[in-house]
């Protein structure tokens, strides 16, 4: 079994509540990263691809292939954006990194399998401190 | 499958040496680990959670309560301490990074099914190169 | 010449925009950090003090002072907030790195010359890329 | 489950080609990664290998002794060197992070399982976007 | 005093030699690294720029001209190429990290005034473990 | 001016506290870190060294040499050591971090002279959090 993963990173803005509470209840639940005037992060992505090497040129997938696939489909909508406004794959979420990667997963497993490759893991790093990885269900 | 991972660190000072063996028989098993006067490492430990995000939150666990459960069970022990003489739950034990790690997952595993999620690892860097992974039994 | 060094971080949403120019004459300056929804970052900042040790205790200043000063006269205002919007040593000033570099000098540099340091540097990494130091006037 | 992870980096210039083809070919397999003058990397590897603590000296397995097995059965063969033209286990493989990982891989997995342990993963990271993990067959 | 700091990165494959010493004279002076069928690494660079913020747009240069002006410069002509071989501004150089480091000054001193900012230092990090930095002369 | 950057680690134990102190009086000084069992550290060092890159060979210095003179008059002295018990050069002293860096610079800085470059900084990561840097008096 070989994986091959890619790193990326982008820059967003965002906000966690949950609408139909107050604000005192959104902080209740979300402690500071409900700031109604938002908060931002440098989020680091890294996709995990399984698959087996050609055995003529020793790739599992072509990472150029990857690479403008995650920036089309992905860092195109996302860098410099805000998580809660600017997202369609994050419509009517919560803007968590739980949320985020599974949206992530959902944008890219279609296509990865389209070049031969399986989608293995989205790993979210929000912070140094704090980190998703999402499996698929 | 989503697995949300905190990381912490701590500094503590320790030995590796078995009691009834002489300096000489434990320079010769964990070499200038043994060293009788102690020496000490910053470890960074990293505890990955598993479990399905709240629909409602988005939140697999929140983070303050793994953030505190960590602080209360391990860091208050275990953070400017001397590995041997000083923490409870490593008491009988050499400790290795693979004890240490078991330790802190012995400490913690029960906690964290209370607030539901499920202890998946425990890993602990001793050093950049140096590093354990334990999973449980 | 001894310079002690304090690291602290920081996640906050910003935007970077003239208010009299319109959108397009912002994006042409600022490009898409001027994105009108925000965007945000973690910034990482590293606090640089000049000081004699001293000869009974080897320390050119107690960092807890230090850290106790960041985290009341920087972090609680900045940490997970609006720089745009709410922070007061940055009102009226385009929150660009240079700019957030400089506020938090002003900020400090007295209060750390009454514990008897000189603030040397504020060094500001917006991203792994991307980073300021400010050295005073 | 315990596993012990030790990082070792190398450093080492390579050519991915495949001789049949033409340098206009291999440019459109391989990108900038099949320039015929050669460029190199430094990578970081991580040895994963997976064993039970001796219940003695806390211990899944001594790592001077897979340090020292690396240093003989890889890092001679391949630190400062051409993974083209002078690594015996890299003959007639295009070196792609995918071939260099499974031959590291078949180099140590028989040694590793005589010193007691089992090896579960070879992780090498041309460079900190680009990464890869073999588990074996 | 404002610095601003680019990193950018390069991977490339070079030898230190000189031409008129035999192998035996070169691997005395040059060790390892003077490996007849190269070696290489990815090298970090940090570009530092001086300068005053513009009171208007809080900017000490634009970053974006930066970036293109390194990139143009300095990344396209070296960039996964052969130091020795194909970098007009390291001919007839030991492309030691010092001469390399030197060579990327002079390559951007002059464009990066034109700009409105002094060139104030070139950081190479070849390894994690070897640094130069230049001021120039 | 050409700067050459060595980076090394250690790791160690320590405590701080003055010996005609109580207990309580140093833990009012140095908090947690005076411990009287002790903790510990994996420090990070930089060693950087002011020199003229030689003509012919492009090297402010042979790192060989200075690697194994850090390697002689430091790391062996103070790697897996008790700072407080061990180390020659910091008998009689506080092991701040201040107070080793100042140890190591005057360890180092004739030697440093004997092969022809001048010991410019010591730069000692006691943590990610805290550093010193020392420049001679």
């Amino acid at each position: 079994m070989t994986f091959i993963i890619r790193r990326e990173h982008f820059s967003a803005a965002h906000r966690l509540f949950i609408p139909e509470f107050s604000d005192e209840e959104n902080f209740e639940v979300f402690g500071k990263c409900s700031n109604p005037n938002w908060h931002g992060h440098n989020y680091i992505l890294f996709i995990t691809i399984k698959g087996e090497p050609d055995p003529k040129t020793g790739l599992v997938i072509h990472l150029r292939h990857v690479s403008k696939l995650i920036d089309e489909k992905i860092l195109k909508k996302i860098d410099h954006k805000n998580l809660n406004l600017e997202v369609d794959f994050l419509q009517g979420k919560v803007p968590t990194s739980e949320n985020v990667a599974i949206g992530i997963w959902n944008e890219l497993a279609g296509d990865i399998s389209r070049f031969g490759g399986t989608l293995h893991c989205v790993r979210l790093e929000q912070s140094e401190n704090n980190i998703i990885e999402y499996y698929g269900e």
